[in-house]
């Protein structure tokens, strides 16, 4: 990331990847030495040019790299060799181009393990460290190129570009980092964040990636943004299974769970986006927003009467509250606005606000000093005037730099009403410069309000108890489902409440099983090879005496053995017949690389039809598992409608609790749980599992 | 909208609203007269000036009035004193503008009914007729403004502007009337609406509206929109609370049922946008495929790999379908791309297409043959190069003018990444001119492409055939809740299935109808005083002899009595036991404005927790309540879930298109109607009603 001397191997004195990346060096003023790579010329750009890595003056620090593929595990084999600390691997032909390419990757991953060296790419842009002037970065880059607290680390060098871009050309706004990290054969895009979150300059970073490959320095680097106040904001693709195709050719990657992905990024406090607009409009807030303290009670001023509904359905749509205008500021605007206005938020400056000039001064000094405004969005068209013609933009720019010299507590941002066209630079730059954004579209600006109050809320909250529960010991055994004896030995252990269940071997010990329950109870079949008891006719409910229990153990024995032949038996549970409830779904799902995470829905349809389920990723505390809960578009049927009473939500929160523990205990070991269904029961009378699955790895 | 001479009435020396009208009609050559009419002046821009409009040489065919608010009334009066037939009223101060200016309005609209003026406004921009350069119309407009086939209408002035201008300036498309109709005192938007649907030049019409004045025309006008194959696309503001507010203040509109709005549109073929670049987007392409008859298979080409993934994302969420690129075009990629091209929908063109110009006219003549293709979707970044800068895109834009020079049966159609900057003219205007449109995002780009895609099946659907069922008459009586025998005859009347009903004044009555019926029965209060029968401890089910019937008698009209002591209470109903089937709920709700809707979803708590509900506007045919149904997320519960056999949804389908027709007889009667539930019943056993209510007004 910050290189002393620099190799080009594959620079030409035609254009290309390699050329261009001298040419930046030397436009960007790098000092230390450049050295030029190919056989076939002595020297470009004006540099001396040498036949190979073994030739230059001294070792370089690092080697960009912009040859054919298949001549690239060779060559960086001898960068090794010299003692080369860093690699920018321009070359395509790897992981994302088939089982060849694959095995080329292979090749780098090994020598980035084996031999220490930091490898970016293959198949990507580069770095561009914008303070030191080190452009290993391929892109076109044009000076002039301000240094800022944003960070872009993107796996598509493309989007690193332009998304980079458009923040310093449009918006005015300078970089610290640009990171085009491509496939990922040495260091992952995970290890970039870290680095950058680390980095003293950056405090936002910019996410644009297509797969993982470290989820737990993802965790820490979050973990470190947290305690420095840093925004790490994602933007991640490869939710649909056409993406997942498109991904794997493009770098290689595979895509993981969404929601498990999402669940981790959301606990971390890494703010996702949808688009590159919501992205643009995000870390521009996130940047000029870094020191703001003062709250998030938002006022808009447009002078565009269309523009106040449409923003009061965005806000709305999106969930940033727009509360009442203030009586005070009211009264205020009343005093000097013509009397057609009526002051509301949004306020409507009118017309008149355009017409005349001494209104939106005095409009901004009410809001300035509004008691119940934290926020001001002022609503704006910011392209360019023609030459000569009306520019009222550029007086309201000259209007709020005045009121804003002197400084102020609360945050202030312009919006466009939609996306598209150039910005004034004469608008832009000056508010840029005192820290006010302008960031495009009403949609794309209420998303980044929403998402930067929402991570300034994850900052303030208390920080988190890590450790909520002392986990007992996770015992080994599987692969496969556990049989019934050892699944709730596990669940016991991690204080799960099951309704109370006895094995029975044959009928007569089903009889004393029942009789030391109590009737009416619950025959279910016993067997590890049958995972859907209902659906092979292997559960009796109701039975109300020793004649019904014994003709449950025939019947479900039978039909067991009909539906499953080959299936172990292991005879029968008998348990206590559930008093009703809510009947609700707790799980563990695992992903690969990601590990597991907690699911909770309702049973019966709305988790079958609708899908309706929260997802966590393991530590949860008591508060958090509530959160989840709450999460629920079905939530309303546990707070008691249709006249039933409320349901133990507590106790559904301890079972998430403690199944999240034991999740984290069997990290690696545990493929799937299913609490399916647990009943809870009326406020303060628990819950509890009546049939559980575990599976292990 | 085609004036022959224009008085504009407030001009002035100074620059104002006025002003620029006359600088606008001079500007674009209108060739009538122009009187500017101001006592102060004698002259304005080169124009003999006349003190008032008594003055003029001739009566103006049209008058533009830039006057304060108060002053209007009376001016209007004597324009249609001196016979002026249309008039554009600039001034602000009316509807928006609290219960004088509601007044000043009242005014203004009487002048409309009685007098027969034309009245565009108050507060408004005003009409611009692009090929007459008619510009009664107070935006600063530049010249050139190419005439083309799209027509904006909006309530704000502002966005009129704005959104005509961006399309104009940056996308390269030319209009044919730009309206603003601010507060719609006389001519509404509607009227606007199919004026321009009406106008040969007109192909695509964009409308921003706050609020409805006169939906019967808006039918009228979509109607004929159908018939002559154009397209209407809105941008509706009011969803929220906050923005019926703003709105009420920015225009005087009131907002109407949102949902129901949102079915009077959606089956009048009205393309609705959620957003201005969707809707800048959204119409760009309805003019660019209004010639399009191939189909909507969707192939993307990118040179951005980063973009494969993220298209294939946001296409899946929107509901545009990629398909699999066909096998004979995969090969024929193969054979002249690089080795590590990985051929498949989304064609990512890899950086070679940028390095080798060959590929680009390749990888388009593919696709141009490809027979698994009807639609083309380029994403080009589209800024304008720094001045001999690198440049793509205009190469690209080269290859395609050359391709597409003697046309395509495909539609082809470019879009960026995301919208922001200034798009090159070099790019968009040579393919804007070959009907190749410029798009701006990916996601506003695949939500335009599905909205002409489904306005394109909308009009390739079979003509709906108006009336599917003769009604009834509709009984004159009301207002308020019918009393339960009256209710019977009306559903009755249309045919809807009830379940076997009995009405009882006393304990042997209920008795003797519960024997006709045959038990078990189901007991429950008569009285048009309680609509919620179960809350009133007013429902027995499952009496089972003559005894419980005779103690449901009692409890149910004790239980009454104490909930409702003033209730009247005409005894008991006494129903057979229907034999389960799922719960649904069939309703009619009513907007004062939009008049009646039927409502249709699931019983219990999917409708009360979820509000899972579909809507539409009568008439139904039984394809269209079938379709109703299948928009309900938890629409797999009545095709046969957990071992559930399906139900009779075609008996469902028959009650929706009952209760429509009913709905449809008693608009303006009928306040309300609730089946609740109606029971569907197994697959061929129909469905029957349970309980119902019917409310005039």
């Amino acid at each position: 990331m910050r290189p002393r001397s620099i190799a080009v191997v594959g620079a030409s004195q035609r254009p290309g990847r390699g050329t261009r990346v001298i040419a930046n060096l030397q436009h960007f003023g790098f000092t230390g030495p450049i050295y030029p790579i190919n056989p076939r010329y002595s020297e470009i750009l004006g540099l001396p040019c040498y036949p190979d890595l073994a030739s230059t003056p001294a070792p370089p620090d690092s080697v960009v790299v912009a040859i054919p593929g298949e001549q690239v595990p060779a060559l960086l084999e001898t960068a090794a060799d010299r003692g080369v600390r860093g690699a920018v691997v321009l070359s395509s032909g790897f992981a994302e181009a088939g089982p060849e390419g694959r095995r080329r990757q292979d090749a780098l991953e090994r020598l980035a393990a084996e031999r220490g060296l930091l490898i970016c790419g293959p198949n990507c842009y580069g770095v561009f460290n914008v303070r030191l002037g080190a452009v290993t970065y391929s892109a076109d880059v044009a000076k002039p190129w301000p240094a800022g607290p944003i960070a872009v680390v993107s796996q598509s060098g493309g989007f690193s570009h332009y998304v980079a871009e458009h923040l310093v050309r449009q918006r005015g706004l300078g970089t610290s980092y640009i990171v085009s990290c491509g496939n990922q054969a040495g260091v992952s895009v995970e290890d970039y964040v870290q680095f950058l979150v680390e980095d003293d300059e950056t405090a936002v970073v910019a996410v644009y990636l297509e797969g993982f490959r470290n989820p737990a320095r993802l965790r820490e680097a979050a973990a470190l943004a947290r305690e420095r106040e840093k925004t790490i904001v994602v933007l991640k693709v490869g939710r649909s299974e056409n993406a997942r195709h498109a991904m794997l050719a493009h770098t290689g990657s595979l895509a993981g769970t969404a929601e498990i992905i999402d669940a981790t990024l959301r606990q971390a406090g890494i703010v996702q986006v949808d688009g590159l607009n919501e992205m643009l409009d995000t870390v521009a807030l996130a940047a000029a927003a870094r020191h703001h303290r003062r709250g998030w009670r938002v006022t808009v001023l447009s002078g565009l009467g269309g523009e106040c509904g449409r923003v009061a359905d965005v806000a709305d749509a999106v969930g940033v509250e727009l509360p009442p205008l203030s009586d005070a500021a009211a009264a205020r605007m009343r005093s000097f606005m013509p009397g057609f206005m009526n002051p509301r938020n949004p306020v409507d400056g009118t017309g008149s606000m355009y017409d005349d000039k001494t209104l939106f001064p005095q409009l901004l000094d009410t809001l300035l000093h509004d008691q119940g405004t934290d926020v001001i969005a002022f609503n704006t068209r910011a392209t360019p005037p023609r030459p000569g013609g009306w520019a009222p933009a550029r007086q309201f720019t000259q209007a709020m730099c005045e009121a804003l010299r002197d400084g102020t507590d609360r945050l202030v941002l312009c919006f466009t009403s939609f996306a598209g066209a150039d910005l004034d630079p004469e608008v832009v730059q000056p508010l840029a410069d005192l820290g006010v954004p302008t960031l495009e579209s009403t949609e794309s600006a209420m998303r980044a309000i929403r998402n930067v109050r929402d991570h300034r809320r994850f900052l303030d909250d208390a920080p988190k108890t890590a450790a909520v529960f002392t986990p007992a010991p996770f015992p080994a055994s599987g692969p496969g489902v556990l049989d019934n004896a050892a699944a709730m030995r596990l669940l016991d252990a991690f204080g799960i409440p099951l309704v109370e269940t006895k094995v029975a071997r044959d009928t007569e010990a089903a009889v004393r099983a029942a009789e030391s329950i109590g009737f009416p109870v619950v025959v279910k079949i016993d067997s590890p090879d049958i995972a859907h008891k209902t659906e092979a006719g292997g559960v009796r409910t109701g039975c109300a005496d020793a004649a019904a229990v014994r003709r449950a153990f025939d019947e479900v024995t039978a039909a067991a053995r009909q539906h499953a032949p080959t299936a172990r038996i292991d005879g029968v549970l008998v348990q206590r017949q559930a008093a009703g409830g809510t009947e609700m779904i707790v799980g563990v799902q695992s992903d690969p690389l990601f590990g597991p995470a907690v699911v909770c829905g309702f049973g019966g349809v709305l988790v079958e039809v609708l899908r309706d389920v929260a997802i966590r990723v393991p530590p949860l505390d008591h508060a958090q598992a509530r959160a989840m809960v709450d999460e629920l578009r079905g939530r309303a049927l546990l707070h008691g409608v249709r006249g039933r009473p409320p349901a133990d939500i507590d106790a559904l929160a301890d079972v998430l609790v403690r199944v999240a523990a034991l999740a984290r205990a069997g990290a690696g070991k545990l493929r799937a749980l299913d609490l399916n269904p647990v009943f809870v029961l009326e406020h303060g009378r628990g819950a509890v599992a009546v049939d559980w699955l575990v599976e292990l790895t």
